[in-house]
């Protein structure tokens, strides 16, 4: 922890009802020098080598490691607290350290260490009539704020994406993981201060007071952006409270569409993976879109499938016609079935005219986040990718694949739903700006 | 005028009094409207192609120059009552057309119909591991809303590069420009029509109640970005009140920094130039920075050929004693002058240590619009452009070349200060988004 914060910030033994507590004036004022001290932070990151964020990252690593007894003890500090509160089990279960995932945590810091650095790249360099060499640089933001629930990982991965993009990092962990996330982030401010870097570069929220992630999004003055990492009911309530812009995605409700010139046996793989080879994630599809001239080719054999799957199954008129014509039970689906993310092993159907019809649904009823076609047809997938108005835009793959690690990004800071600044999944350089740099020889304006 | 908002909004002869009405339920229900009707047309104009989207602005071109006569006198009525209203002689000359600015615009327009079009185009395509192929597809933004004051050229400068870049758009000009903006709405939508576009594309918000401003920035379900474009009065409370990310800057307060290794006669060239050239533009130098090796050698020479300019200067103690021991008048700058743009004759001085001391009073007073260094330290250099932390950095240069058509962009719909999205100045691709689109081969997620 960052000594003068510490300070400010009363214990959790002193103050064994601050979750309650709304810590009247102290906590404002706390959250203020926690901005200033990022920003001030953020200048020392910004002119930072490569070599010296990736030697503290380095450091890291080693020192998670090292400490593997110390972040168990605090763990079990954590998890006694949560058994007593009566936690859900998987939230339990989201909030445990153990060797595996303190040794995943300290590779993961190693990975980002073998990424490109993005900061300082010069691209774009085109010479003017007028004499000047005008490109583009890539820079820090300068301050990340970065708000996520019960995983400690997310206290590591986070800062070390933050401090390999030459960004100062505020982190709001969950309250419940507040014992673990105090040891990761001494760990992190050791790493940074024996690589010659401010241990106030990544500084965790040292409160369990909820208000503080109020103010946190209240300070455009020192934070450049926020990054939420946790469900609808957090992010929702930032994007009212935030004056910070934020990099979110609310709801990936993904659709496959299956095109009349659709290659059958691949259209039933693609179906198949994109919803059952995970149900909990943001890429799964939640909604099936078959063209009625292959609906009664498809949709059986499919349906079998899914239903082996214990997928349920919800239709509209037609597509429960075909299932329950072989024997598969398939419930209508109603208005509300369109727009649900169920992240779960359930999947609405809908069987549509044609590619225009699919196109119309998709952007009706989806989220912007992934939507895949499947087809033979070149015109029939350039027209999908143009006009469905989403982050990824697929033909003939799996809607799965929409992830920083398939895209190459090397890491995943989090998913955009945004068509500003960064959409889709989002890598280092969406902790990233790009400035004008402009190269001259004494030129001046006629 | 699209004939269904004219149908909700009243017409000035019906409402003589309507910029002191609130327009109560109904100003709601008629943006309400706006932002439904822009939203469709979006999706029209992100599919039409480049071809269709040029031939409407050709034919805007042509009606423009076909409507000269009813175009002066549609101004000659906004003239008339912003003469009776006693509107300042700087505002009238900016709302004031004639038969060169119309031929300007028209200019204006068949410029754009010449620029690459940037919707569509595939980049940064990479074959990953698993089979599938990742890039990137530039897209319209959707919808895009526009605020300015008096000047009516606007409109169809505006419109045209929404237009170009597949967005619909709504206008909401100044109320003292609303005859002259009412036939211009009227001839771009005409002109969409002839090419097959919605004349919803580019809506002009036909009401001058300003709380037609604060509705339209409290739409983000259907407005992408606003692009506010006028003073720093309109652009605060825009800031104030926005939901919608805009497109923006405030200030421009611009430095050049006479280095220690600069050129003497490049440093006094570039110096003059960047305040002298034009004194009321956003890239107009405000503050001089001289290291203070140089000072004695430049100072002296430099203030001679302001004062001969009629420049004001306000400097430190060090450019006073300096300027004043050769009988140049320079007073003394305060606090906030180093925060002032003064879009006037004025300059501040300040005799700076070195680099360090440039960079960090650079950081601490601008405004992240353009700042310049004048060195042939190459080191220096490098320093200056990774650490000025503004939205266009420069070696050797004028700050006057911070603009859209001396980056080469084509055109401008406006500068940004802000880090995200858009940085410096905006061309077309400001008002684009960048989806990732994903060719697969039926591959699937193990």
């Amino acid at each position: 922890m960052n000594a003068p914060i510490t300070a400010l910030a009363p214990s959790d033994t002193e103050r064994p009802d601050r979750v309650q507590s709304t810590f009247a004036g102290d906590l404002a004022a706390y959250m203020d020098q926690v901005g200033r001290t990022a920003r001030a932070a953020a200048g020392a990151m910004a002119t930072a080598g490569t070599t010296q964020r990736n030697a503290a990252l380095t450091e890291l690593a080693r020192r998670l490691r090292a400490s593997q007894a110390a972040l168990l003890a605090a763990n079990r500090q954590d998890l006694a607290r949560a058994t007593t509160a009566g936690l859900a089990a998987a939230l339990i279960d989201r909030l445990t350290l153990d060797t595996k995932a303190i040794e995943q945590m300290a590779e993961g810091v190693e990975q980002v260490v073998k990424l490109a650095d993005p900061v300082g790249v010069v691209f774009d360099a085109r010479d003017m009539p007028s004499g000047i060499r005008v490109a583009k640089m890539r820079v820090p933001l300068g301050v990340v704020g970065i708000i996520y629930e019960s995983r400690p990982n997310v206290t590591v991965d986070a800062a070390a994406l933050a401090i390999k993009s030459g960004n100062a990092t505020i982190l709001r962990g969950g309250s419940e993981a507040i014992a673990s996330n105090r040891l990761l982030a001494d760990l992190i401010a050791d790493a940074l201060a024996a690589a010659g870097l401010p241990r106030d570069a990544v500084q965790l929220v040292d409160t369990t007071d909820r208000a503080a992630v109020g103010l946190l999004v209240a300070m455009p003055q020192y934070v450049d952006i926020i990054v939420p990492r946790g469900g609808k009911g957090l992010i929702e309530r930032l994007m009212r409270e935030s004056k910070v812009p934020m990099i979110k995605h609310l709801d990936g409700v993904c659709h496959v569409y299956i095109d009349a010139a659709a290659d059958a046996a691949m259209a039933i793989r693609i179906a198949d993976n994109a919803k059952t080879q995970r149900y909990g994630t943001c890429n799964t599809m939640e909604t099936l879109l078959v063209a009625q001239p292959v609906a009664a080719r498809i949709l059986p054999e499919l349906g079998r499938i899914y239903a082996a799957k214990g997928v349920e199954l919800r239709g509209d008129d037609t597509a429960r016609a075909l299932l329950q014509a072989t024997g598969i039970a398939c419930s209508a689906a109603t208005e509300e079935d369109w727009r649900t993310e169920y992240l779960a092993p359930i999947l609405s159907i809908r069987v549509v005219a044609g590619l225009a019809e699919a196109i119309k649904h998709i952007n009706t009823y989806g989220s912007k986040h992934t939507d895949a076609i499947v087809t033979n047809d070149e015109a029939a997938a350039a027209r999908f990718l143009r006009e469905v108005d989403s982050a990824s835009v697929m033909v003939n793959a799996s809607t799965r694949f929409a992830d920083g690690f398939e895209y190459g990004l090397g890491a995943e800071i989090g998913i955009s739903n945004d068509k500003l600044h960064a959409r889709g999944p989002v890598g280092l350089e969406g902790l990233t700006s790009v400035k004008y740099v402009v190269y001259g020889h004494g030129e001046t304006r006629g």
